[in-house]
């Protein structure tokens, strides 16, 4: 597997796939189980080899956060053979009929959910996102290409080998998997040929800093699951109740910094601020944030001058910027300018004015009433997390398995010709079937 | 609006495309009645526009088959208005609800239908298909940027102006559509940058020929909803019915040869070989077609030789190729190997080889026992058919209004904070709602 070009890998992808599409839903259900099986019996081994990743990438003085990131230990394992028994569980998505119609008598057309085919999944250190994504791909049929960080090599090459043999496994019902539907990249020339495979993988799963996802946005010409910028907003209406702005607030932007759903920038409505920014600013500041104003919130209370950059960054840390704005129409522009249309909330009691903005802003998410910190797969029902997408394409907003599908058209007929129709010796009777 | 440069219309279309989701469903319908009237009302001008092109054209040496479809005379307005009635009739796409669940008391997510935002639209003679799309766009709700053939310069023109000034009138219901949701490119230069602008237009779709639709395909940075080649099959199953067989694969050739769901190779089955094959040449040579096939078939009819490249041509043209194969199994991996993913087809009694064939197939359309002519968004009952899709990305298959269609997520609170979730003090619920 290791000594092919990534294109021959890639095509033996493609190719086992379209296997897939043969087997029932028993040989996938019991290739998961396998696979978590094979995981926990094989789990020294695992060790092992994230333990020589550890001392090399150490040793080469990787950050002490991407080492703990690289790490994957019991804890770790726990926690992906625990997502891999809530797929084992999960309805089996392939051949769910989407749609059926009669288009006439015995010509009955159904679209049909099937898999996408091939995914090209490029991530940075964390190894227990390839586990993840790899069964999730096994649950929905899809073969994937997975491109890991340098960093985990040695665990990333065990991984994907434990979960080829195990879901291959001819004891499993039709002999498991075909062997080939997970393939390894390793190298960065990898990744530059992946980038321009489309007519092998259809879908790119990229997942790591902004500037990463951004390059592959930029460089490929294989569609894109996924967001770059999280720049994110809560606006306090004029009519924001102050006992639900404060605690919104303070958990949109503090609860966990470091991630894509966190609001970087508040709005006020100017008729709100004077009441509500000096309890707001003293929570924040407690809760050790930073704050930056423009000269209506400086003019309320005290905080360092916001720049026209800030409006425009995602701080991914203990920094807000704050806002004062004249009306709800000034809010909706702002965000419009500065968001990065992935997820924006409004706190306020006025329904018209909630379903206003929950109406005109252009964003994967719109909330009332509530943290920013909501928009999850996991939160919002969709089981396993795909990833997020500020794309309007495929799939928006937060992705569960149902972003790795795709759909054909089956039409079951008894020898219809389509002259018939045009001659007018037959007409279509378009009935909409359950 | 003709001063403007490419990124400024863009843009322009971008804000006047959210402006929309401001405006209620009744001011689209009127706003399409009012584009109906308009071009009704002003047909001289068109008509006017469209003799100066024809001319030019004409002088220039463009050839008949082109001329005819550069033409936009009573005929293609009657043909375009009764497409905008239609329109007018059926629902407004935007606002529905896809699904809705409970995450826990009081806090409600709901997946809504909105539009895509702004579709590029690049399409070669036809100005027809300017209105057509236009309007679809204006149903929807999204903005639109069109680049049509430079010989239509003076009908696309006329066009765009009285599309844009009828939907614009201020006497509509909230004063019609906003200003600027439909604008004109006009030169290459123009398309060469839209190819790159993916932070304001969010889809393209080319029509055309299979180069051109290649060429967009590879130059783009933007999701391209579309297909290149059309590369079908029919395949004559061991237990194909002759009376089924020769009227479908007649209808599949020579119904109409220049289109894209039109069969190019016919791939039958080795033991039905020698009693479809002779009454299907002469029904295909009666009809004007020319046979070429492979070493068995030369076996069994007389007909000039298949070479490797014909399996791999779409010859939009009265010829067909044609293979003797020994197996399903066979019929699959040629498929495979040189189908276009668009439509193909078996004819068969047996409904388990059908079955197989329908599940293993990894193209958009996948038909039993009927002509390949029927992959088409009118005869599926869709409505008015924005293009057929040969990705698994967005939409697959002959796509409707809803390929012009993405959706948001809302979520309405009363206050919630995501670490009350994750301290263990409140659970999510859940519950699907209706």
């Amino acid at each position: 597997m290791f000594g092919m070009t990534i294109i021959d890998r890639a095509r033996t992808a493609r190719d086992a796939g379209r296997l897939i599409l043969s087997r029932g839903p028993e040989s996938r259900s019991a290739a998961l189980r396998a696979v978590r099986t094979a995981l926990e019996d094989r789990s020294k081994e695992i060790f092992g080899a994230n333990r020589i990743d550890m001392e090399r990438s150490a040793a080469e003085g990787l950050a002490a956060p991407m080492l703990k990131r690289l790490k994957f230990d019991e804890t770790k394992l726990a926690r992906v053979n625990e997502g891999i028994a809530a797929l084992e569980k999960s309805r089996d998505p392939m051949g769910k009929v989407l749609e059926r119609r009669e288009l006439d008598d015995s010509l009955i057309l159904s679209r049909v959910a099937g898999p996408i085919g091939v995914i090209g999944m490029i991530f940075e250190s964390r190894p227990d996102a390839l586990v993840q994504i790899a069964t999730l791909c096994l649950r929905s049929g899809n073969a994937v290409i997975l491109k890991g960080g340098s960093e985990a090599l040695e665990t990333n090459r065990v991984l994907s080998r434990i979960i080829a043999e195990a879901s291959s496994d001819e004891s499993l019902p039709e002999g498991g998997q075909p062997r080939g539907w997970i393939q390894l990249a390793e190298t960065r020339e990898d990744v530059r040929e992946m980038l321009v495979l489309d007519q092998f993988i259809d879908l790119l799963i990229p997942r790591g800093s902004n500037e990463f996802v951004a390059r592959i946005m930029r460089d490929s010409s294989i569609p894109v699951l996924g967001h770059a910028d999280g720049i994110c907003h809560v606006y306090l209406d004029a009519a924001a109740d102050p006992a639900k702005a404060i605690p919104i607030v303070l958990d949109s932007k503090m609860q966990y910094v470091a991630v894509c759903n966190t609001a970087e920038t508040l709005l006020v409505h100017q008729d709100a601020a004077k009441t509500l920014l000096p309890p707001i600013r003293d929570a924040l500041v407690k809760a050790g944030c930073e704050l930056r104003g423009d000269d209506r919130t400086r003019a309320i209370i005290e905080v360092k001058e916001a720049l026209e950059e800030d409006w425009a960054t995602e701080y991914l840390d203990a920094i807000l910027s704050i806002k004062v704005v004249s009306s709800l129409d000034e809010a909706v522009n702002h965000i419009h300018t500065y968001g990065s249309g992935h997820t924006e909330a409004i706190v306020t009691e006025d329904e018209r004015a909630a379903e206003e903005f929950l109406a005109r802003i252009d964003a994967a998410d719109v909330f009332h009433n509530c943290s920013t910190r909501f928009a999850d797969g996991f939160v919002f029902g969709l089981g396993a997390e795909v990833g997020i997408s500020t794309s309007k394409i495929h799939a928006r907003g937060p992705v569960g398995v149902e972003g790795l599908l795709s759909y054909k058209w089956q039409l079951r007929g008894s020898g219809q010709i389509i002259s018939d129709y045009n001659e007018g010796l037959k007409t279509f009777t378009h009935k909409e079937l359950d």
